[in-house]
């Protein structure tokens, strides 16, 4: 296989403080599909154009943020292989037993170098996007819904020490480093943020160097263009979401992008565009006084809530 | 890696009729950028957002076609691990040195079942997009000039037993299968046409079932958006280049397309657009009695011309 | 008043072969909003973005066509103006009473040289466009429901002698011309089609020299972007909509278009795009050899069906 | 006419501080078209869609700010006439010989209430948009250099006494109010901004009420699309022109948009869509607190910088 190993950004679950609210939100707003509440109450999303069962997981907690990310991985046996190649590294790892999540099955967790919890799986029910698959339209009616994002795109997350997370990243699960924020020169450039892939996308994961641990910056939702990106942007008027910035263009990565936040104060992105770089690729970087351009390519501002707020 | 083996089509080299009216056309009507000519007289271009040194290489020669299309891998122990595969399925590779193609390594290269002259090599020389790896805007003039494709996306060729290319490239080189074009019931709904992927994108490289072998019937071009889609046929009006179908969306792949003929009556498509297929999910059947849905979706019309031209 | 006299196409009547199959059609698939059906059964419709009751109005007959076409003007001193213009111009007119249209006032028809039924009318209940006058956002739920057109934007018909009736629109009725179709030069360039404009928009109506009077080319509808243009395609091949041409960008009026046909066989537009021409510009001229750029601006390709089918 | 009386913003004379660099600036960066230079030393420029000799006019000052703003009327009668309206509203006029400005007819001036120089004129010289007036093609090479606005849209000028500017542009000037603001209640909801339009454009001129008189708050240029705005702001950030605000959309118009600042700190507009009104349309308000919405939909955000600074 050309793609094998960690395939994509499969799952995350954010923590809500009014599960409720934030269901007719990511439902009616945002406009993911519902796929089904477990036992423990957690309500589980896809993207509309997402061929598993769940993406975006809500439960219910005192305090917002992020719970865990996980990725697909190939197969059974990449998910042996990775779990004994991050143990290797020296990160000890935990089974979760199939079904804990819905149609999942058995998860690997972890603990990232940057205080998150990260999983491998090698298993989520495939139940369509809905189109068939035999002569399927471009779109259905859910495509018309909310923003109507087509899939979990990435996350942004915030720690300390990304550049063990880097090493993790790039020496054993398999991505690639495709473009990089550098701090002032009189700070000696470290890598401020870090964003990677594991395929074609610009990112899959990215990282910030933070001091508090296992904080959640964004998770990332995918838009089509530029003009659903409007739309969403129009949606959340219409709907009074606090917006952080945007609609506008990253210069990191080329990416068209709103940032908001949901009932709970979780930062999400709908984004478009961007290129498609590969692992050959040498990296982009981002120097800090040219990082109001990478943000916000247009303004070339550095917004103050976008770098500091964080859940 | 996660990305790993067969990265991505990398060159493809056209016979035209007319060298200087196709470097002209190629330059100055799609608006390819010309990195160079070698020794042979062949014409070197590339796409403006491509990385490497070429990708579109122009052969003078009293018949058009493509003499062969090119794929770069990972690295050098990818190079000969797939020429050992290559072999061991049955097939006999060449080494050609390198350096007989401007700034690109040693290539391996084999005829593919359908009768195709098809390579792999580990190296072309990183000669960046014209904006550069530090703090790069998010496009540059060449992004003005002509059609001004990205990239070169994937081809579309014709022979004979494309099972045969399909066990290839599925069991040997990595791809899979996204797509699909099946035959009347009556005859058995074989498989008339197969859309192959190596990365994240819908198609890699496609194959029809077609008598006669190393044909070719498209060579497709990366737009960035539908708007740039409708920009190139403008410039296609323009200019009077022939349009063999579009602009349009298949259905096949979602993807946005014009198709239209070089002065030499080789077919390239301007293609925008698509879906994030992975390697575990099933592929996607179009119905002999639907193709015309899967080749122009809003029309559902099969266009004489677009089924029989190759060259 | 700047914009006085004739302001905007405000109503067509189209003749339909089935009108509950035409009703579900203009409603589901096209998207109009309905507004009413009277004591005739006439059903009603309106562009989601238009502010008057009215704009399609379906009438169950044997054959399909346009019974007429009606313009708003100004006010009732504006209508009783025109009429008397129009009769010292030689033509007879009538008033149709208020209320034989839902919401409509009196309406002053006249038959126009090339057949048509034509009418002015000064009245018609403003019902808004649903968002309200206060605060409202850009676009509701109805910009989403099929394909969802803004208006009414222009019809395009055909008959015998438009010389007269560009006379007529331009010396009468205070439109002016913006561009024209002229025949071949053996031929002495005769204007074959004239389009002209009572606003700021390419045509609020046009005309085609054709023997039998009376004929409907086709309704225009407006779409706001070539991504919505794109997205009306995608419906039309979702339900299997026959298409006559496009999507595409026409020469003529720099429009962005997609031509189908109703369930009756009646020719409908969905179109986007075009400029602002002035009263004061002088109109553009497309020559018969070039006539295919014209209609076809990428393709430069005379359509056979578009030339001659009209009902 | 239909069309008659005032017709379009024709010119504006803006104060720049540094001649060449705004030169340099209104050519190469936003990309207008220069087309020529006066004796006086002012330098012409137009939009490539325009069709007259010039419409944005730069002259060298030691304040930024806009000297006057004129409007093409239909023809020299209509030009008589409204220039004795004006005088019985109860405003003195001037007359401004032809040839004052390049290629301009004698212009008719008069000073606003709100203290801006305001003229009329019937007369400048129609160059075309470089396409030509037979079988043109959409767009030319003008319409890739620079930001490429196709015309000089409308302006928002801030001044005291709206109210009067009002009575004016509806009861004298013909033009009709499309939407408006107003202030808090508790202030009993006086109108602080004003859209009006002589056309279908949702404003061909706008006042904000302001206590110094004869301010500018922007210029507005003309995009095509959302895609062309999103160009735009890139060619602001590759040239690190200050953005005031955007890209986004207004709720005021549905106008897509982007405010940036000229080398001499003059607000410019770059915009797209909005919707097509007519004078029979009642207007929109927009109330003091949800002004936010009006100005910046999306985010629903009093920009300071916005409501405050003018030239």
């Amino acid at each position: 296989m050309a793609m094998t190993g960690v395939l994509r950004p499969g799952h995350a679950q954010l923590r809500v403080l009014d599960l409720e609210v934030s269901r007719k939100f990511y439902r009616d707003v945002i406009g993911l599909v519902e796929t089904g509440t477990d036992a423990q109450g957690r309500v589980y999303f896809k993207g509309w154009d997402e061929r598993d069962h769940n993406s975006i997981v809500l439960r219910q907690a005192d305090t917002a943020g992020i719970d865990f990310v996980g990725f697909k991985v190939l197969d059974a046996a990449t998910l042996d292989k990775l779990e004994r190649n991050v143990r290797e590294f020296g990160i000890s790892t935990a089974r979760i037993p199939a079904g804990d999540m819905l149609e999942t099955g058995e998860r690997v967790r972890f603990q990232l170098p940057t205080g998150h919890q990260f999983e491998l799986y090698a298993y989520k029910k495939h139940v369509g996007n809905g189109l068939g698959q035999l002569n399927p339209p471009p779109w259905g009616s859910d495509a018309d819904r909310g923003m109507a994002p087509t899939r979990f795109d990435h996350c942004l997350l915030y720690g300390p020490d990304i550049a063990a997370n880097k090493k993790l990243f790039t020496e054993v699960l398999g991505f690639y480093l495709v473009e990089r924020v550098i701090g002032p020169k009189e700070a000696g450039e470290p890598e401020m943020a870090i964003f990677m892939s594991c395929s074609n996308k610009t990112h899959d994961i990215a990282f910030v160097e933070h001091p508090e641990p296992g904080k959640l910056h964004h998770v990332s939702l995918r838009m089509s263009s530029w003009e659903r990106v409007q739309r969403a942007s129009d949606i959340m008027g219409m709907n009074k979401v606090a917006i952080d910035i945007g609609p506008t263009r990253h210069g990191v990565t080329r990416g068209e992008t709103v940032y908001a936040w949901d009932p709970s104060g979780n930062r999400f992105e709908t984004f478009a565009g961007g290129y498609e770089p590969y692992p050959d690729y040498e990296p982009i970087t981002w120097t800090f006084d040219q990082f109001g351009h990478g943000l916000d390519f247009p303004n070339g501002k550095l917004h103050e809530s976008f770098l500091t707020i964080v859940t």
